[in-house]
């Protein structure tokens, strides 16, 4: 398919909500669900997130088992996936997390439009890929990275890279736990906000499976792509 | 308790989306589920929405089964239950299908600050009742409610009402169903909208029961008031 196969994973509130509306995180689910996201990063070729993400929580999308990180090793393989920020104006602060912490390979996506020095600045941090003019171009950027081996990308949002990645047909799945609170807000982000889909144009899901998980549930949905 | 047993009950999309960003409803459940909230219909009381949905949906609230209909009035009740709009400025449409369809009482709770001449309206249409001064204040119109005889109350949103319902402590339940689809967009009406809830306020819930049904989720949620 010439791109790699590519999940979401993500934690909403039980309106559908990933943060306060002021972007604070929230705890949404528990011991359980994190051990499962610690799983999902550790057998996958890659994790990317947005930069409004990078901005909000400074993660460092690390994994955090020790045994699951020697296994890694014990493949051959770096001690964590390669962490990718879709970054088109080459905002990610020098001292993110993702730079400062754990081993492995670090991808900074960025566009035509990212200032040079800022770009040159996180050369020194981390492999710079150009594509696309305003925004990254996220279609030849998959393209790209799968020529570079990676073959799983697990996608950790925010709201608008998944809408970014979804309403470009770049999503195969979804991993959504759903928590047992509620955030609330107008414009408080969601699991997939931007422009949205129009009534005619709805992104159709298949149920694959559900599953009581800590307080919450786990849903997990194949994207129907139309492509 | 002073006020009716009160539960919200919706459909959202698997990002939380109630309608599109243009406010547009989608079929975001099945035939089961539908039967299913006819149901509840039919074992409340009152239904009430808030008027952004009926300007968006004009809504008739009406119960669908004839046989529950029959039930209902053999029983010495209406067909259907109390309809209520909460409606501060009295904008209700005089041609809404709650006044063209069904049989039954209608009510809408505006303030004092309605206009005069839509509340004499709005008076030949339904028993209109005046609480609060800027906004309805719920907290007041559901004691006269229950003073009234309504025991049971069902919330048909929108997504302004339940934030007003549940950041006023309101709400005992919560049926949300979960569909397989994605709406998408920064600012869709969510299950939850409104101001929101700050991170050291967030309203907690309790999963009660999860359920696969029609080609999703229903999820029910007892709400875990502070109050």
């Amino acid at each position: 398919m010439g791109r790699p196969f590519t999940f979401i994973n993500s934690a909403m509130s039980a309106d559908g909500k990933i943060s306060t509306k002021e972007r604070k995180q929230v705890r949404i689910s528990g011991d359980v669900d994190f051990d499962r996201m610690d799983e999902l990063r550790a057998t996958s070729d890659a994790i990317m997130v947005g930069i409004g993400t990078v901005l909000a929580d400074d993660p460092s999308l690390t994994v955090k088992s020790k045994s699951r990180r020697s296994a890694r090793k014990d493949n051959g393989s770096d001690e964590g996936p390669i962490r990718i920020v879709i970054d088109s104006k080459a905002r990610t602060p020098l001292d993110a997390d993702i730079f400062i912490k754990g081993e492995g390979k670090r991808i900074i996506a960025v566009s035509g439009s990212a200032p040079e020095d800022r770009v040159k600045m996180l050369q020194q941090k981390a492999l710079v890929i150009t594509v696309g003019d305003e925004q990254v171009d996220l279609v030849a950027l998959l393209k790209e990275l799968y020529s570079m081996g990676v073959k799983r990308l697990m996608v950790e949002g925010g709201a608008t890279l998944n809408w970014a990645m979804l309403s470009n047909g770049l999503v195969d799945e979804i991993y959504s736990f759903v928590g047992n609170l509620l955030i609330g807000g107008t414009c408080a982000p969601t699991l997939v906000d931007g422009s949205g889909f129009h009534e005619d144009d709805i992104l159709k899901l298949d149920l694959m499976s559900m599953e009581k998980m800590d307080e919450g549930v786990l849903l997990k949905w194949a994207v129907l792509n139309r492509y």
